[in-house]
């Protein structure tokens, strides 16, 4: 069985991706806020790569019917509902409600996995629930990380190497590791997760020095979720709670 | 000063290397061959794309003035003169040669590097002969992974950890390291180099695949020669000697 990491977009070959499921990481922050989103009762995500992109299926779709959340360097944008802190997504806020998010790094990977059989979004809040799902379904995963403006970032390449190590401790067969699975398993055991680690990665220092440091206790925090994002037809919606056994 | 790492040719953002020294990696086997044809005292070696690249400079150059070198899918190429075997690059076969050595990997990152100062090679063959070079140029290098078709190659990693762990020792300043070179510190130290360890890689398994597995021992040498090789003017050639300080 085939297990890859991708630490960057530049390295997702479509082809390889046919019949598996794909695993979108953008720990700080959007696939942390996605998983904070859904388990606050949002309806459905739709990802996109820029304002202007969101400002026009916004008004395609109705302005008055979603939400627009997002972020520019790490900052709110003017004239959105939500920027792109875990915590606001709380569920007074966007329960029920259809949201359009503005996410670079995140959007440029999600658009590069339409030939996968499945497309997830994990992050450190849910990854316990991903593991379960990927080892419920038998898969061979690609896990892609997002990285920072299209270079390596490494709470990405962590949040993929867990992923590896219990989804191998999980499943016993003869997987087979690609160089940046085996690199990522090796970083994930040399960089424990806490908000101090998370602080010291580039796209840490963003958010701290836009005065949002405080998100990364959120983004940092490991299993605090149970929901398993799930992509399709262009927007994210909660897969449905599997049933036990 | 900076000092970064990309991992993957899609991460070289060329404004970023402006008024600073590129250094190439393909440890197995590109940039190792470029060293042991200079060293062999080749006198220039133009890189490039493919075969049909090669072929094209050949005629216009002279097809009796040149050694054509290089490989498809780790095996010789017809008509050709050398593989890219390190071993292979023997000063009876190459000194005061012109070598055209088609190259996937490394010629797409090179042909990325032309806003960079100065534009420089290493293996672990010359590593020790790239350190002392940025020391004396006070340089804060981009150290540029070619990786395997895009993507994240492990040994390259390391190689790279190897030269950021030596230079940051060498000179003692407040280096900024990216998240790559953080991550390529790490994977040095967790994988000492030697023909096992290459062997293990995606690279490796290719060389070895083909019945090349003895480059292996070549690729994996350590500080066995001394030359610098020089990216300019679309060729490569020897650093003159550095005088004694």
């Amino acid at each position: 069985m085939r297990l890859d990491v991708c630490f960057t977009p530049g390295e997702i070959v479509p082809g390889d991706l046919t019949g598996r499921t794909a695993v979108m990481i953008d720990v700080v922050r959007a696939s942390t806020t996605i998983v904070h989103a859904l388990a606050a009762g949002a309806k459905s995500i739709f990802p996109v790569a820029s304002i202007e992109e969101a400002l026009r299926l916004a008004n395609s779709i109705g302005r008055s019917s979603v939400l627009l959340a997002g972020e520019r360097r790490a900052l709110p944008i003017d004239g959105f509902d939500l920027g792109n802190s875990p915590g606001e997504f709380a569920p007074e806020r966007v329960a029920g409600k259809t949201l359009i998010m503005a996410t670079t790094n995140g959007t440029v990977v999600l658009a590069q996995t339409t030939t996968a059989e499945r497309v997830l979004v994990a992050a450190l809040a849910n990854l316990t629930a991903v593991v379960d799902d990927l080892v419920r379904t038998g898969a061979e995963p690609v896990l892609l990380c997002s990285g920072k403006e299209r270079q390596f970032a490494l709470e990405d390449a962590v949040c993929a190497g867990l992923l590896v190590d219990r989804l191998t401790a999980r499943v016993q067969t003869d997987w087979q590791l690609n160089d940046g699975a085996i690199a990522a398993v090796g970083l994930a055991r040399q960089h424990p997760v806490g908000p101090e680690f998370l602080a010291s990665t580039a796209a840490g220092r963003d958010v701290v020095a836009a005065g949002l440091g405080e998100d990364l206790r959120a983004c940092a925090q490991q299993d605090s979720l149970a929901v398993v994002p799930v992509f399709h037809d262009r927007h994210i919606t909660a897969a449905p709670a599997a049933t036990a056994g």
